[in-house]
């Protein structure tokens, strides 16, 4: 049995092979070699924490497991540890004996980042120029930095409720050689590629806030009653999803499914555009919508790779289980 | 971050040791104070295997976690290893972080004998002389050897569906110094105490099989469908069960409800016996019946207490996670 500790996955883990690992996991989910099973989620009248379990099969990447863990929102002040907090489980689908144990929480990051990413890759214009951020939070440090490798950025433009922490991502677009720019949200309307990653129950996106031809990937909603942008942009978009199941029912379709404006059959699915049965964009003026809601598949998919990454670079800590 | 390997467990655990933890649980889910997780079951479309979670938590002993693993049908003709396959993870309540990976084949054995153990200490006569056994496979044993621990026992006779596998149970009786009889079907109607543990779809025990006055412990039920002994003697006597939910839904008592014969309040909680909130047996001529339907909260006390012995005995494998 193998062991990757937390602590290791900076050194392992690269952003290519989580892009990788999850076009792949989603490519597998759209052709069925690849599901997840319902998620546990519970609030366990303990510290306030939410605790729970996200497990799939993937008979194509053959990984098997769960991802393990939740959010204890006093760790930080109580414990100097950070609030998320998960591992990931894989097992031997051949057997059922346990395979490997990986620390998650970089991990989580790095796959949500990957989502988005690859979203971009199949459905924003190949001309895309100006991209836009709305949240400016630790995730989208991460979003950000993969969504800049896939497009020649010209300019990165950003809007957060709070402004004080829009300097987290101005850092990361410096860093990448791409002046940033704060706008009001009436300003997003210039982008090419907008990805949001909030944590809200109202919307900050209205539908007008996104101009024709814009990819936007939602990234945030993930919770029955959470919701980022405006249901009737939903209606104007193609809207793709990691998985229909999530994202009409706890993503953030949920609203516009929930208000008659799209039905389940407006939502496709990402893996059909990335294994070439669904066409994706179709126009230079179409608005594409990736409703990335987060499956457990993906958790595996990354742990897995790690994992191979551990064995090879001799890291991997060996137990006799 | 502690590891408890399988091959560990059987120089750790004992009986009493499993007894103390179930009983104590079975008493915290009756409080209140702990509660599993919805149980999540997939048959994977892989070797033919069923996988899951099995998770919850226990505020009374701190136990937070999951069994996972399941049932691979073709190990031990393909691979050499049993068919059960599960592993335990424990959680810091405290932070989520992970605490403990224990071997989890060796525990379930230990654990489901331990219920009927429990419930034979609590509702079977204390002049029980006559041990009656349906079923004789492997799980048997465990579930015979705790039994003969809680009352003396003068005699242990024995029904099996393959009369040729009651040598199995016989042995244990003789470890124990306690004479064996094969009996047929009608001949349980002697016996004081009775476990059934069995995996069929149709009832073996039929209500005139079991006698006034005993106490009988069904512990081959966990699925819908299953089904031990006769939905009459349900009516006859009166059930308690590990938790009710389960009961009633993939428990033995899951055929009577349905029929009509008894209701969701006529299954009481062991705990609530353990706990003196329900009197358990009042006269030595009533029928109990306990519906041991496997509970993650089980695995969890019983993985807790094996990881505070490998501790204390210098034998735990600890990991920088």
């Amino acid at each position: 049995m193998i062991i990757v500790p937390e602590k290791e996955i900076a050194g392992l883990m690269t952003r290519a092979d989580a892009f990788t690992a999850v076009e792949q996991v989603f490519a597998a989910m759209s052709r069925g070699d690849a599901y997840n099973f319902p998620v546990i989620r519970e609030a366990i009248g303990h510290e306030d924490a939410l605790y729970g379990f996200k497990g799939g099969f993937d008979k194509a990447g053959m990984a098997l497991g769960l991802k393990a863990g939740g959010y204890w929102p006093n760790n930080l002040e109580k414990h100097g540890v950070i609030n998320h907090q998960s591992t990931v489980f894989l097992f031997d689908p051949d057997t059922g004996k346990v395979r490997a144990m990986v620390g998650g929480n970089l991990l989580t990051a790095l796959r949500t980042a990957a989502a988005s990413s690859v979203s971009i890759k199949h459905l924003a214009r190949k001309d895309a120029k100006v991209m836009g951020m709305i949240g400016a939070g630790h995730q989208a440090t991460f979003q950000l930095r993969a969504a800049l490798e896939q497009r020649k950025f010209e300019k990165v433009i950003g809007w957060n409720y709070h402004p004080d922490m829009l300097p987290n991502i101005e850092k990361i677009a410096d860093e990448a050689g791409v002046p940033f720019e704060a706008v009001p949200l009436e300003g997003m309307v210039e982008a090419d590629v907008v990805i949001s990653i909030t944590s809200t129950f109202a919307p900050s996106v209205m539908a007008d806030h996104i101009g024709a031809g814009t990819h936007i990937a939602c990234m945030g909603t993930d919770t029955k009653g959470k919701q980022e942008v405006e249901a009737a942009l939903l209606a104007r978009a193609t809207v793709f999803t990691d998985e229909i199941a999530q994202s009409i029912t706890i993503g953030e379709a949920q609203h516009a499914v929930g208000a008659g404006l799209i039905q389940e059959s407006d939502v496709h699915e990402l893996g059909a555009v990335i294994n070439g049965t669904h066409p994706g964009r179709t126009s230079d003026d179409e608005i594409t919508l990736f409703d990335g809601t987060g499956v457990g598949l993906q958790d595996l998919a990354v742990a897995a790779s790690v994992v191979d990454l551990a064995i090879e670079k001799g890291v991997a800590i060996e137990v006799d289980f």
